[in-house]
This record gives C-alpha cells, sequence and structure tokens, in this order.
C-alpha cells in the first residue's frame, strides 16, 4: 500500500491530537496547540477535517481501530485457552499502564466522562465503540464457559458487561492514585471472583 | 446556628460551581459562567475563594463532606446486617441516578479523570477523599465478614477498593449508554459474586 503525503499528515495530525486530547481533555484542547506540534498550517486542517468535532470522531475512530486488533491479537490466540486469552489481555494492559507511570488511563473512557452529556454525537459513537469490545469479551467467556473455565451461571454478555466497566473503573483509580494498586485488585479480583468455575 | 449572607453566598457559589463543572468539566468552567448563575460581582468571588483553583478544591470538600454523611447515613444503620447496608447504598444510588437519567456520573471521578494528570493539588485532595471512602467500605465489609455474610478470604481493604472502582466505571458507562444496564450489572455481579459467602 502507497501511503501518500496527504495520508502521513492525516495520521501526524490524528495522533498529535490524540496525545494532547488524552492530557488535556478534548474541550481544553486547542486546533492550534495540534497544528504547532505537527507544523501544519491551519488550512490544511481544514481540508482533511470539518470541524473539530469531526477531528475528534476520527481521534475515536483510530484509538477503536488499534484497539480493536490488539484484541484480536490476544482474544484470538488460539494456542491459550479462552480465559488464559483474557488474563494475558489484561496483564499485558497492566503492563502498558506501569510504564506510562499511570497516566493517561483510557481515552475513550476519558472522552466519555467529559463529553457524553454535552455531546450526542459523540456519546453514540462511543457507546459504540465499547459495546464492541464488550461483545468482543463475551464471545470469549463464552467460550470459557463451553469450555468449563468460568462458571455458565451467569449471562456472558453480562460478565463481559462487568468486567470493562470494572476495567474502566480501575484505569480512573490507577490515575488517581498514580499507582499499581488498582490493577492489582483488578486482576486478583476478577479472575479469583467473577470469572471463576 | 446562625447562618450569614456571606455564609449563603459562599454556599451559593460552590452549589453553582458544582452544578456546571459536573456537566462541563472543571477547565471548560468559567468564574463568569458561575458569577452570572448566582448573581454576584467578581471582586465577590475573590472575597471568599483565593483563585479558581481554591473554588475547584472547595467544591470537592463540599462534595466529599455530603458523601460522608450519606455513607453514615446507610452504613452505620445498624438496623440492617454489614452486607444488607452496603446494597442498600447501591440501591438508593442507582435511584438516584435513574431519577437523573443517567447524567453527571461522580463528580469527583469526573474530576479525576480530567485533572489527575494536570493537576497534583486536585489529584492528591481526591486520591484522599476516595481513600476514604473506600474505608469506609472496608470496614462495612470486615463487618461482614466477621457476621460470615461474606467469605474472609479476601482482604476487606482490597474487596473495597475493587467495588469502588467497579462502581465508578459503571457511572462512566452509564453516563455513556444513558441506560441502567451497567447499573444492574453492577449490583447482580458485585452481590451475586464478589460479595458472596
Amino acid at each position: 500500500m502507497k501511503v501518500s503525503i496527504k495520508d502521513t499528515t492525516r495520521i501526524g495530525l490524528i495522533k498529535a491530537g490524540r496525545r494532547i486530547i488524552v492530557e488535556k481533555g478534548y474541550n481544553h484542547t486547542g486546533i492550534q496547540e495540534v497544528l504547532q506540534t505537527v507544523g501544519v498550517p491551519k488550512g490544511s486542517f481544514y481540508h482533511f477535517f470539518s470541524s473539530k468535532e469531526d477531528f475528534g470522531l476520527e481521534i475515536i475512530n483510530h484509538d477503536a481501530k488499534a484497539h480493536d486488533m490488539v484484541l484480536e491479537q490476544y482474544l484470538g490466540d488460539k494456542t491459550l485457552t479462552p480465559l488464559a486469552r483474557l488474563q494475558r489481555y489484561f496483564e499485558e494492559k497492566c503492563q502498558e499502564f506501569e510504564s506510562l507511570q499511570y497516566r493517561e488511563g483510557c481515552l475513550l473512557g476519558n472522552l466519555g466522562q467529559e463529553m457524553a452529556d454535552q455531546n450526542e454525537t459523540f456519546r453514540a459513537r462511543l457507546q459504540e465503540v465499547f459495546a464492541g469490545w464488550r461483545d468482543r469479551f463475551a464471545d470469549c467467556l463464552e467460550q470459557a464457559q463451553e469450555a468449563g473455565e468460568i462458571s455458565p451461571q451467569w449471562d456472558a454478555r453480562e460478565l463481559a458487561e462487568y468486567c470493562l466497566n470494572s476495567w474502566e473503573g480501575t484505569l480512573l483509580q490507577m490515575k488517581i492514585t498514580k499507582s499499581v494498586i488498582p490493577l492489582k485488585a483488578f486482576m486478583r479480583l476478577t479472575f479469583g471472583t467473577v470469572l471463576k468455575n
């Protein structure tokens, strides 16, 4: 696949926007700041994105796509049992946040917190992305139930919903406490009580 | 206790600030907007608060104090068993968010999401408040363990940490989905798997 200068600039803007938004939030991020980071004139920005909102949505889509690939990498790994795949996915995420010194958290969770009451387009798109992740977890948990690794007592979708939400709250507290404690509690209790036979 | 006009104005500013910040976030809230809502001139604001940051901290303290009273009301209710107290507390919170049409979420969680990487004073104060809530939950869970209502297998503080974090993530997803589903999953799985004998 040939990548044009146009594509490179567009992706450069998305990545720079992501970096600033994950730290400062969407409302507090100015387009001017993004442009300065990439060294692109203002006219170019509106060549790629129709508005700041459109830019924000493209950042969400970019993150969602990247995360879908990570999920596929871990949850699609047939060399492990379904439950072990999920555990490995979360272990890797924990390590990633340790190396980030417990900053940032989940960009889409951050945006949901900031924007869900303010912007219906963002809210609806974020709901869609999280539903996709939950369904991916639910598939894996259903397989774990079929394999007898976890109890079939609970609906796999509800289990997935619960685990995903707990994880998002864990990342929030990790960010506030700047410590590994929330991550450790999540791993221990999710795999020691919720996802058990 | 006599409440002076001065106190009334101060509390009026804090409540108005809270209402705006819980919807728009701290960075996106202007002092001017708060003053207009209450009908107070700018000079008065700096009579009560030394800066916007000081104002934000006072809003955190106000919320923390109000929530401490709610926790005392529910978790201090000796007519119920320890586990039933905790369950009733969460049931009441669920009803409160249903009546808010799943908006707002937890102000202090929102502020943590927005500010933890940006402002060390906010971060440290939020960590302190959440630690207080976790300890309150942990006391109650320890009593539930002593009463034989939940398994003594896990450390009560870690259980409390996990439940509080799951709850914060639940509120985030409730806000994004504008639905009762995350709340229902939280209640069902927290009390059906994590807090069990």
